[in-house]
């Protein structure tokens, strides 16, 4: 029987300020929640459905989890936004630790995107397309929303992001390795060559794109072309199309 | 003030069976009524505040658009799923009519995709790549669900979508020429040559992707090439990059 504090502690991780103070984040749902198991997050507990328990008992004990059994109706009382018939999970979140791309190495670079289900999105597509490294402006939304543990898909325990004030990071550190920002106006993306040397790609708020201050670091900006009338595209799509680019070519 | 009638007849619209017996459906928000009111769609009524009717009078004028005046909570009151501050129009749906592509054109098959955030995505990425023609399943998700169209971020005035039974229609109209099926484990997409002389993409479902009935009818499986570690990718982002690199080509 899952016990009132529990209860209170689990719905209390769904706001940033609570998981800020408590170093925990929420899991939810069979396919992540495997993930977290084979990641090297350190897992506070997890609960589980009877059937999930039973099914994945090897993969739970192996990693010493502790685990609680509860009834369905208990986990979906929690209250989780997405449907979840298996199990939930909390884990520490791990420290703000810097980050920057290695010798031939991309990193992604996010200039204040708001929205929880782009950059899970984002998260994703970085996974897919082998970037392991993502600098955030300290407005991008946080990491370990559920929303966007959710819309991971698991790729939230591969890949790495480390918020920062960009400006001074990318004075910092970008030297003379490339900067190339996705922007409306630019260069068009089939005639760019992403140099072999590695170097950062940033995307914009989903509103105002890259902010002035950020874009005076900017190397190369470069314009996804297009052919029909829409006005422009998500940043998870236009993630995806640059990010697909560099792989063709490197 | 709006009529009870009205409200209620708005309300009723969020639901498919009533958007099929009213022929109608519903438009939210500045951006996505200002592209229905320039497009050939045609519009029973517009609500409208003050303020949008003000910045907008002649725009509404020249296209002789019934427009009432409702308050910033009435508008609200409607129920929308979304912030909406300025408009809301009702217009009439098309005839599903037969699309095919001409000479050297493509179009986009979707079988059985669900998802309305999805469909209404892939609408916007078909728009900027240029693609004008969809042809979707029966069980893909309906057109005019609010959903869809406030997804398509306008771009549903300049795409149009032919629903059918995809096994028939490719039978009777891909002849010889490519169907192409994006799967997870066919040809390199960075390998693969598209025809100038046209053909169908095929993207498929959330879950299960293309279906074994028009698997049947692919002439070309292809895949985008993963680097990193992700299970899948999205299938409006799969779609995108499958169209951004049919674009970098012809």
């Amino acid at each position: 029987m899952l016990s009132k504090n529990r209860i209170k502690y689990i719905n209390s991780l769904k706001i940033k300020k609570y998981r800020q103070l408590h170093q925990s984040f929420i899991v939810e749902g069979a396919k992540s929640v495997l993930e977290l198991l084979d990641s090297d997050f350190n897992i506070e507990f997890v609960l589980t459905t009877q059937e999930f328990e039973q099914k994945y008992a090897s993969i739970l004990s192996r990693h010493n989890t502790i685990a609680e059994t509860v009834t369905l109706q208990e986990l979906e009382g929690l209250g989780s936004f997405q449907t979840n018939d298996s199990c939930l999970a909390v884990a520490k979140t791990k420290q703000n630790d810097f980050l920057s791309p290695e010798k031939s190495e991309y990193a992604l670079v996010l200039d204040d995107v708001r929205d929880p289900g782009n950059l899970g999105s984002i998260i994703r597509i970085a996974d897919w397309y082998g970037i392991k490294k993502i600098i955030c402006s300290n407005d991008t939304t946080d990491f370990y929303n559920p929303k966007v543990i959710a819309a991971s898909k698991g790729s939230f325990t591969r890949v790495s992001l480390f918020y920062t004030e960009l400006t001074s990071y990318l004075a910092e550190n970008a030297g003379s390795e490339p900067v190339i920002g996705a922007f409306l106006g630019g260069e068009s993306l089939y005639d760019f060559k992403f140099s072999p040397s590695g170097g950062y790609i940033v995307m914009g708020n989903e509103s105002n794109g890259i902010g002035s201050t950020v874009e005076k670091f900017v190397t190369n900006k470069i314009t996804i072309p297009r052919v029909g009338e829409a006005e422009s595209l998500n940043v998870g799509i236009a993630t995806a199309v640059m990010l697909d680019n560099l792989r063709r070519q490197l």
